[in-house]
């Protein structure tokens, strides 16, 4: 049973969290899902979701780490306590996953640092301007370098999951996931139909 | 400023909810994101979100209402106190929508009695056990029929929410909306390829 931590943060994006959590919860043999904030306690997405979360003190650090992100992200990046803790989690996972502008969090840990990796695309450009030295890919569905997960914006965080647990389970159990939620899943991480320029 | 009211319920499917609630989200000016339980509280998603709700006696009922699925609903069903009080809140309701077995809890109050309804794909024949008397779409992504709204399973919440939005906003707001979150939606409500039989 491997733990699969979630990041939350005021005005985290509720999708980019729910959506590959709805996917490793139908893993749940394999699976722990925990919700953290810095801190603990509620947390409000930007589409007024609260959720009540354990704080990063009580992570078990060997686990899966998911990094959504959302408006909450603007201010986050220059959150020097934030992004050391951050790091150290992230040093520790087994895999760290991020959707959309989580990926700018990650790259503000310095380990994306000559990593390939992607971000969402309305707001492209502000990721980059948070890890100059990542490899950052303009079209990707998502990306996967070493240990490291990436997707692009929000819905593009569930075929990441589905990615994902193809990558670990196989590709069948990720299509029969995809099927049980009714979800049309593009599975090619290079088909990225929001791609700009 | 119209109320968007969820409810939930322990063993609530986390994207039956999260999924509309992200596209509803994107419209702050036209609708206020509420969640809501019977007796308020956190309750727990299957995939174990905790999510802090208010009681249904804090409801404005002339709001809208969505009702997402989940193993939860299995129990919900025979629970008459729970079903009494959904149907005045829908009887009140300006739309109420129901995402997968959420449209068996709705059928339980029987004002699905005659309306084409549908739900999701895998659990079918139970839907329909729960409302004889109800127009039942084996093969339908959503139905609308006057004010209710019903889908297909769990992602089809995401296209129906979509749909709404196309037609009380117009298309362009609604294919904006999933251009925003990089959303493949599938806008058309007769194509399910999902269905069976």
């Amino acid at each position: 049973m491997t733990n699969f931590n979630v990041i939350l943060f005021d005005d985290f994006e509720t999708l980019d969290a729910f959506g590959p959590a709805e996917v490793i919860g139908k893993l749940p043999d394999a699976y722990r899902l925990k919700f953290f904030s810095l801190n603990g306690g509620i947390v409000r997405s930007s589409q007024q979701v609260r959720v009540d979360t354990l704080p990063f003190a009580d992570i078990d650090p060997s686990g899966i780490l998911l990094i959504p992100g959302g408006m909450g992200t603007r201010t986050l990046v220059n959150d020097g306590n934030f992004i050391g803790q951050l790091r150290i989690l992230s040093e520790k996972a087994l895999y760290v996953l991020t959707v959309c502008t989580g990926s700018a969090l990650l790259a503000r840990t310095n380990l994306l640092n000559g990593i390939k990796a992607t971000s969402n695309k309305m707001a492209f450009d502000w990721a980059c301007s948070n890890g100059v030295e990542v490899n950052w890919a303009k079209k990707a569905r998502w990306v996967k370098d070493g240990k490291f997960y990436t997707s692009s914006g929000v819905s593009a965080g569930i075929d990441m999951a589905l990615g994902f647990v193809g990558d670990m389970h196989g590709i069948k159990t990720a299509q029969a996931i995809a099927n049980g939620i009714e979800y049309i899943w593009n599975p090619d991480m290079d088909n990225d139909p929001f791609a700009v320029g």
